[in-house]
Formats: C-alpha cells, sequence, structure tokens
C-alpha cells in the first residue's frame, strides 16, 4: 500500500514488522484499507508499554496531572468551536478525467522554458525524486515537440502556488494530458457519520480528529471535581481520526491513529516561554528513556508567520526517520485560544479562580502531543540493526536485532531448556518461566537449536535470555545447581546467574 | 440523560461518579449527547486497572493466547462476511406524529377487554411499571369511555408481536393517540462513514460494532507469525460502536464503548462443551477477584430456539444491577462459523494444519465477551455501601464507602501528614509518598482535618491510608520513631507500621 519501496532500510523494517507479527496490514484478506493497520502480538505488547510507560511517567508519578478519557464521537458543537469544521482542510485537486484526487501541496508542477520562452508544463507527484522526474519530463517534452533552444532547468512549485491562467496548461499526473485538474478546493479531514434514529443534518457527528478538545470541553467539570490547582495538566490516551488524502510512509501517516496528548494549564500572569521549554525538555528526556538516542531527535521552532494568529509558538522535536526528518512530538503553546472559544460558544464560563490572588481568569495552555504509532515507528526505526554474530560453529553470520530499551521491549525474558526432550530441563525452565512471569512478560521457547532460539529473540528485541541447562540441575557439582546463564542481546556477552537471585537483578534492568 | 430517576441507588452511584471525577456525560457543557460518556481523573484510573488486570490475566500470565490491536474502520466486506450489514439490525417503530422513535422489542401494547370485547388498546414503553401502568390505563379508558362491563387485567406484548390490523389502532407513546405508529421496520445498528477522498457508494465505511470479527480476519496473519498451537486464543481491548435507539441505564448500554474480547480456537474435534464450561468459570473467578460478590453473579444459558442457526450455546453471567438482574458477561460457542465465512467472502483459505495430526480443518471457537464500561459498572455497584463511622468527637455518622477490591483500586494509597503547618511532618509524609510512588498510585492530601481526609479517601475507595503524626518524628521515643499509622478503609482499623516494612507490607496486597 503505503510501503516506500524506494527505501530499502524502510522495506526491511516493515517486512520484519509484518513477519514477527508487530504490524499487518488492516483487513489484509480482503486486499486491505488504505491507511489503517493493524498490531499482531509483539506490536500490541511494545504499543502497551509505550502507553503505560507515557501514563506512568506523565499521570502517575506526578501531583500535578491528571488523566481523562473522553469519547471519540462529541457533540458536533465542538468542532465548531475549535475551529475544526471551519478550517481543518486540505487543499485538493481532482483530476476530472481519471477521478483521482491530490493533495494540492503534494502536486508539483513546473513551466518547460526554452530560450527563455514557456512552451508548455510537466508534473510529479511529490516523492524523493520529484525534481530528476519533472526534469526527465521535460527533456521528452522537448524531444518530442522537437522544439530547438536551450532547455532551462526546470523548478517544481506546488499546486497551491499555480495561477489560474496555468491550471489549464498542468498536466494531470494521472493522465499526462493538461486541461483536466480542478483548482485546489478545502476538503475537511474530519470523519463524519450519523447518531440517532435519523439521518439528517440533525444527526451529523464527527470522528475526533485531536483528543485534546476533550481536555478542553471537560476542564470545569474537572476543576470542579478533580482537586487539581494551577499549574496542572489534564492527560489522555485515545485514538482519533483524519481523513488523509495521501496515508503514507507506513504507520507514520495513518487515518485513524493514536494519540497521546496533555494539556497543562498555566496562569495568564505566568511565563509562557519558560512551561514551554519545561515540557519540550522532558518530552526529548522521555524519548531518550524510551530508547531513541539523542543523537537522531532534533528541534523544529515554527515559524512566527506561520502560526495561528492565538498561537505563541510551536516546536516540534524531529526525528530521523529513513524517508527523511520528520515530526515526532509537537509541543505548542497555545494561549488561552481553545478554552475562550468554548466559552463563546457553549455559554459555559471557562474560568479558573486563583483562591490565594482571588481572582478569575481563563487559563494559557500548553500541549505536547504525540502519536502512540509515529512512537512506535520511531523506536522501531532506532531499534533496528544489523550485526555480525558467530553461528554454532562459530562462524560468523550476519545478525537483526532490535534494540528496545528493555522497559519499551515486548518481551523482557525469553526461557530456553538447553534440550526438549530433557524433562528435568523442560521442568526446571518452566519453574523459572513461572517465577518470572507474575513481575514480567516472558517467552518460554524450547524448539530448534539454541543458536536458532537466541536469533528469534535478537530479531523481536527480547533483551535478556536465560538458558537452563545440565549445570543448572547440579550435574558438574553444588556450584553452578540452580544457576541459570542469562544472555545480554546486544554484548551476547554469558553469565551465571542464581535462580534465587534473577529476580533481583532483573528488575531494576526492565523499570 | 439516561438515569434512571426512579432508582435511589442508582441515582446516589451516578450523583457520587460525577461529583468525585468518575464519569461525566460527554459534551456536557453543550447539553451533552446521548449515549456517550467521558471519563474523569478516576474513571481513567479504574478502567486502567481493569483493563490491565484482564490483560494480564488472559494474555501475560498464559502460554496459550497472544493480544491484537485491529482497526476501529476495517474493509466494509468484513461486515457482509460477518452478517452485520444484512443482519446486524433491530426492529424500529417510529411515530409519525412525534418523530420519535421506539425499538419494537421494548414498546408494550394490550387491548382494553371489557365484557370479553376488545374496546381499545393500551401502550407504554419498557420499564419496570410497564404492566402497572397500562392497566392504570386501560381503567382510565373504561371509565372515560364510560363502558359498564368487567374489565380483565392487561397482558402486555411487544411490539414485534402486533398483527398488522393491530397497529394503527394502538396508540403511541409519546401522543396517546392511536394511528401514528408504523410498522416495525429494520434499523442497522453500525455507525456509517466515508473514507478517502470520495463520498459514494465507494467510500463507504463502517465503526465495527464488536472487536471479534478482528481476530478472526487476522488469524492466519497470526498463524503464520505467533507460533501458535490450537487450542490457542486471539485477546483485544479496544471501542466498538452501536447505535443504540434506546442508550440507558448510565454507562450500561451507550453508543461508544470499549470491549475485551477473546476468541479461543479449538479442534473441530475437541468437545466444545468442556471448553465452555472452562471460560464460563474462567470469567466467574476473574470477576470475583476483580471483587464482585460471587452471590450477585449467576448464569443464563440462552434457550436453543433463540439461538443462530451456527451457534453451539450461549450463557451469560448475570449481575444483579440496582436496574435488574442483566447480562454482563458473554461466552458463546460458536462453531465455525466466522471463520468459514470469511474464508469464503475472502477467497482465502481460513484452515489450521495440524501438524501432529497431518491434517487440515477450520477451527471452532469459543469466544468470551465483555465491556469494559459494564465491568465498570458493576463494580461500582457492588462496591457501593453506606455504613456507620464516628467523627471526630466520637459521634456516629453516616459513611459512604466504595468498597474497591485493592487490584482494582484507582488510588491504592493515600498518604496525610497530621497537620499541614508543621514542616516536618509534612517533609516526611512526601518522602513516604516518594517512597511508595514507583510501586502504586498514590494520593497525598495534606488539606482538613484527619477524619475528613479519611472519608474523602472512603468514598473513592482507596483501601490504605497512611498517616504520618509527631510519633513517626521519635517525639515518644524511639520505638515509635519512623512508624505511621496505616488505616484499613473497610474496618477502619488503624495499625503501626514501620515505614521500612511498608513496602513489603503493601505490595503483596495490592495484586
Amino acid at each position: 500500500m503505503t510501503e516506500p519501496k524506494e527505501n530499502p532500510l524502510m522495506e526491511k523494517i516493515v517486512s520484519l514488522c509484518k513477519r514477527r507479527g508487530f504490524i499487518f496490514q488492516s483487513s489484509e484478506i480482503y486486499g486491505g484499507i488504505n491507511g489503517f493497520w493493524d498490531y499482531g502480538p509483539l506490536g500490541v505488547e511494545l504499543r502497551k508499554n509505550i502507553r503505560d510507560c507515557w501514563w506512568n511517567d506523565m499521570v502517575r508519578q506526578r501531583d500535578d496531572i491528571v488523566g481523562l478519557e473522553s469519547s471519540i464521537i462529541m457533540h458536533p458543537k465542538v468542532w465548531e468551536a475549535s475551529g475544526h469544521i471551519g478550517g481543518f482542510n486540505d487543499p485538493m485537486v481532482d483530476c476530472k478525467v481519471s477521478k483521482q484526487r491530490f493533495r494540492a501541496d503534494q502536486l508539483f508542477f513546473a513551466p518547460v522554458i526554452i530560450d527563455r520562452k514557456i512552451v508548455g508544463y510537466v508534473s510529479a507527484l511529490e516523492s524523493e525524486t520529484t525534481a530528476a522526474e519533472m526534469q526527465e519530463q521535460a527533456e521528452k517534452f522537448k524531444r518530442k515537440k522537437a522544439i530547438q533552444g536551450k532547455l532551462e532547468p526546470v523548478q517544481p512549485r506546488d499546486f497551491t502556488e499555480a495561477k489560474s491562467e496555468e491550471i489549464p496548461l498542468i498536466p494531470s499526473p494521472a493522465t499526462g494530458e493538461p486541461g483536466s485538474l480542478t483548482p485546489p478546493r478545502a476538503f475537511n479531514m474530519m470523519l463524519q457519520t450519523y447518531v440517532g434514529a435519523l439521518r439528517d443534518e440533525s444527526a451529523v457527528a464527527y470522528l475526533r480528529p485531536e483528543t485534546a478538545q476533550g481536555m478542553f470541553v471537560d476542564f470545569k467539570a474537572i476543576v470542579d471535581t478533580g482537586r487539581v490547582k494551577i499549574p496542572f495538566g489534564i492527560a489522555q490516551v485515545g485514538k482519533s481520526f483524519r481523513n488523509e488524502i495521501t496515508p503514507r510512509n507506513f504507520i507514520f501517516r495513518s487515518r485513524e491513529f493514536e494519540q497521546m496528548e496533555m494539556e497543562y494549564f498555566i496562569s495568564d500572569e505566568d511565563d509562557w516561554a519558560k512551561w514551554h521549554r519545561y515540557w519540550i525538555d522532558w518530552c526529548r528526556e522521555w524519548l531518550v528513556k524510551a530508547g531513541i538516542p539523542a543523537a537522531q531527535l532534533s528541534e523544529y521552532n515554527h515559524p512566527k508567520e506561520k502560526l495561528s494568529h492565538y498561537s505563541k509558538g510551536t516546536t516540534d522535536i524531529m526525528f530521523q526517520f529513513p524517508f527523511g526528518v520528520q515530526e515526532l512530538w509537537g509541543i505548542a503553546a497555545r494561549g488561552n485560544f481553545d478554552l475562550s472559544q468554548h466559552a463563546k460558544f457553549s455559554g459555559e464560563p471557562m474560568e479558573y479562580f486563583d483562591d490565594v490572588a482571588k481572582r478569575k481568569y481563563v487559563p494559557h495552555v500548553i500541549e505536547p502531543a504525540v502519536g502512540v504509532d509515529r512512537i512506535m515507528l520511531a523506536i522501531l526505526c532506532s531499534a533496528y540493526c544489523e550485526d555480525q554474530a558467530p553461528d554454532e560453529k562459530g562462524k560468523m553470520e550476519s545478525r537483526v536485532v532490535l534494540k528496545f530499551a528493555p522497559r519499551i521491549a515486548p518481551i523482557k525474558v525469553a526461557i530456553f531448556p538447553l534440550l526438549k526432550n530433557k524433562p528435568e530441563l523442560v521442568e526446571k525452565a518452566k519453574a523459572v518461566r513461572d517465577l518470572l512471569r507474575p513481575h514480567m512478560t516472558v517467552f518460554y521457547d524450547e524448539a530448534g537449536a539454541i543458536g536458532r532460539r537466541y536469533r528469534r529473540q535478537d530479531e523481536i528485541g527480547t533483551p535478556f535470555g536465560l538458558t537452563i541447562d545440565f549445570d543448572t540441575l547440579g550435574e558438574k557439582g553444588d556450584e553452578l545447581k540452580d544457576t541459570v546463564t542469562l544472555r545480554d542481546r546486544d554484548t551476547m556477552k554469558q553469565e551465571r546467574v542464581k535462580i534465587s537471585e534473577l529476580l533481583q537483578l532483573l528488575l531494576p534492568k526492565i523499570r
């Protein structure tokens, strides 16, 4: 579907994710559905760990942040107030002949200029090779039309910049012929449905395009019941939906996705820039704790002229994906726009009463917003690794490893009896499994050579492997009895550890 | 909205849930949206504990069950194969005058019979008093029409049983007059949307009405990648949507809800009844571990003649809600219907290869399906309790307690410095908070008299309270130094515990 075939690293990651049950295309047996993904057994555990770590660090370990789960379908007025009905639009271009639709900012065009005269137009959809493709098209055009003279290098612009007199001259990327493209038109990205018995305007409702509005709409209810004092935050994890025209880059941009958003309310007199910086740093540190190397992260400040009128500043934490540096976590200082809008549209005051200063005001807000899917993809990409490891006979072979941080890894410990046809080994291995399982995710595997079992776990990022062998049973004497081999995924080093000391050794490592 | 005002216990629970931030009406500042609920700070923690306990017991602690998260919007063919497009209908009746719509099986009617002659009809919507209400209507009818003779007791039937010649004679519950009700018509309960650029038949998609189909559609992908062997299960937690015409009983029946479903695949030659019983017992035990008294649970076997043709048996675990005994957890033996349907509609084989018996077959399935919201409501109802407790001066006063099982309670331990204006007490209390917080949810509270602080925690079901007093600081000598008072929510008994022993004392109690 949207797998970038031209990117070998992405291809490997996509293939591993499918092969090992991290990520499947949704409804694959029916040919799939574009922009939707399913998460298999290992994918679910990885996502659960991402969510749980975020929830723990963001809510449970702090005094100043509380949780919320608001419904996906809310009153439609919410989206009038938030501006999503009026403004949540992508400019779209239709091709009247092919019936295809393109995002205007992803459709590029350029005049073909020979001897300083415009002799025609070329176009292409955004990709890593857009410019080269269009240059080639221009050369072909020149040859085909047999025009003599000097061809200037093409200078692609996107379709939002096309002048009305240019539009009829630009070829459709679908047909190669001009004349079929419409001017860009606004296309609302919210998915719409009807709730209730009737199917008319009164029943229209939307699937939320972000979880954030839930926090604003319930702000008063939480202030009234939650014993919170400014500065405080409301955090939520949940699904959102956007009718993206061109879902792409695997799970990076999909139509159904899961967000982790937090609205941090501060006094209108407080220093917003200080809090903005606080949350950028917090998010960066969190990503590093989740196993993403700091060196792969950077910051992008949205230029002032591109910000909404109410926004004081937005910084994106960027990650070096295999398909380019892209937004991972956005931290926006939104002023008091959202609360003020809801006060206006609902008629309910959205003020906070400061009982020390004895004054009422509408709080300002800092919003760190991130997607579970994007973090999952960033973690998969940064964890993916190929190195060399010795096989059974000591010969070096290439090894695929997912170097997940232990706190994020779907399975913490794999447990292997050396041989599956020795009941004493199997029994002992299962006893070790039962000892550890109440405290961490384990995987018991008795099938195949021990080296192959290690490789299977390396490939899914299990940080620790335990082998139960004849020494464990006491065949080499009492000193090694009831010890096991603990293997480290990354260094592949092995050490001998007492079973009775396993828990206290492993527990701090997986937190 | 749908709060059953006539039920004093439900009223108290609904009011507590709102007052303490467990459950809010969705979009309340805009007048709400019928059938949708938001979960506040304590509600979210309660739900997270329900989900995490289920996931842990169902997936992580077992070798034979793996997880899945499939998308809410799937390929529309899925719902053709599952029968939801053709058959997921409620028979609905419209009142042409009031424009109201009723579920036919919730609209009751009866002929008014005087001296063995039908002289008219009465009707009422389903409630606990339907029959009495209709009897009263019949008596009123007799008086109003001044008909002499013996009135027979009314015998209510639901509207699906109304004969076509009766329909024009039955009064609408909205207007009280006959002539405006339509015959029952099928009304599909799936919420529909459009995905992609166009808004035509080709773009129609549905919000899933159950998570179960995800497990069937991804069955092959999981068998191929998950190293699973029959018998095995696939479990999922996630949102589902049904366009219920009459959402009611608080969060019992809503339009957006969260399911925890598991499909357990067994051999076609295995004894399904044995597995069916196994899962019924498992679910009952789980509910008891979650704090629901066994005595409030019962079983209801769907009668054979009401089962779908493919179903071998369905048993519901019922719970005594304040509004009646209702379904809590359904355990269905579904044969191989679902996998066979998807094989037929997708053209993909849905067979499992048994590599010991060397034979292929389509597995049968047992499905325990439950809603997070229903379990949450059952837990709230069974935990709600009013008793007597002494106030500050020893006078007995009434106390509201939520007797949550500690593993489910939103907050495990509340921590109180005896006085908030003694820095040594506050500092020590915060040290205790920081000691416990990495391991459990805690709430630090320094505001108000200690008795009031206890009451506030009782009302939200916090099982343990710790008070840091002057003895903790060593004012009564070394023996009591660094000890705290541990108060039990249910018995209200207090004991003195060493801070250094708190973790090992509390951890086993909250698991």
